[in-house]
């Protein structure tokens, strides 16, 4: 089936979340060590969201995850005394994460061939800061916010897909993340990997895919030549 | 409160939904009269939404409602035979329908001062397709899809301030109709009224607001002088 609609991961994926973080942090004048605090912060995030996945909480947007988060590492920094007003404006750096440097033009190159939305785990004003914050331009947010649940669950990949009125085989999964690409193919998706090699830190990231995918591209742009190849 | 985001009515406000069918029935070929076809549709459209905002039925988008709809009209028009994929395509203009002349531009000098989104009763792929069609750039596309209500059900407008943090206060209500600013308003929204005088006709639309409204407009360009005259 011809494939419609692209899906994107976004952490990670299309933003460099780890090198943002710890460059706003130099910014701000923290005087702690950026990375350390982006991996600690980046760290809750799986056991945060997994409870409203398990059912043991009600959905709650990622912000308030964030900030949750946030409370809870600030100690191990000895920032324990940081104001309130402070911590809130702290967790709005999730919202001005920069896209690595393929992400805007490769997304322009595919927008006349497909539906373009992000698929992620961020709530729907983050989508809507980081896509005017680095020109993304996209036909919908989806993701855990319209489906009130978290990704891997199905629930999210399969709301995508009926919000574009598509089957699951007629959109593909983009991301950094093999296990997020298990998830989606699993459901009938198909799927590309991008690799980010130096997701967590140099030589610390998916250089490729860990599962069987239908396409491996280096970046953004090397998925569109890879879709303009088949098209030609 | 600073207005920080703008919420648009769409079909009426946006889109010339009736001469946009209208023009599509004719250059289908279809020998009705276009007019009378759009109204006769268009007549079906707040019955089968009431039923679903009453909970007399679970949420459906507007894409089936539309499609049961023409079912029921068609035979009006002398067209019950028309085939299954004929009429999924009919059900399609929904998806196309035209602009008023003022809305892109307007939109465009709206977009540097606030988080523009649509807040229809239209699905996500319609307002997806319309966007595309008419060159309109969201934020994002919240309304009916996103809360699985219909307009003017409260959840409705207040899912959408939600999704972009924001108190009712701080979200302004763009329409034609006075209906949909007054259940805004009532949560505490801001309102614009824009003149459609000819939404339904010539003459049978409305020039002006029937009930009290933030701004009076005569469209979404005037919108944006009067917002502009306030920054001044």
């Amino acid at each position: 089936m011809a494939t419609k609609a692209l899906f994107f991961d976004v952490f990670g994926t299309l933003v460099d979340w780890r090198g943002s973080i710890a460059r706003e942090v130099r910014r701000l004048g923290l005087n702690i060590d950026g990375e350390a605090f982006a991996d600690s912060w980046r760290g809750e995030y799986q056991g945060a969201m997994e409870r409203v996945r398990s059912g043991g909480r009600g959905y709650v947007k990622l912000d308030i995850l964030h900030r949750e988060n946030l409370d809870r590492i600030l100690p191990k920094f000895g920032l324990e005394s940081m104001g309130e007003a402070e911590r809130a404006a702290l967790n709005l750096i999730w919202h001005r994460l920069d896209a690595w440097p393929d992400v805007a033009a490769g997304l322009l190159r595919l927008r006349p061939h497909f539906r373009l939305a992000p698929m992620s785990n961020g709530n729907i004003s983050l989508m809507a800061d980081l896509a005017r914050h680095n020109d993304f331009i996209w036909d919908a947010i989806l993701g855990a916010e319209v489906a009130r649940d978290y990704k891997p669950k199905p629930e999210v990949y399969l709301t995508g897909a009926r919000a574009f009125d598509l089957e699951p085989e007629a959109c593909m999964m983009v991301a950094a993340h093999s296990s997020d690409l298990a998830a989606a193919a699993a459901l009938g998706f198909k799927t590309a990997h991008i690799a980010r090699p130096d997701e967590h830190g140099t030589g610390l990231g998916e250089a490729g895919p860990s599962v069987p995918v239908d396409y491996a591209a280096r970046d953004i742009s090397h998925l569109a030549d890879m879709l303009e190849g088949e098209r030609a």
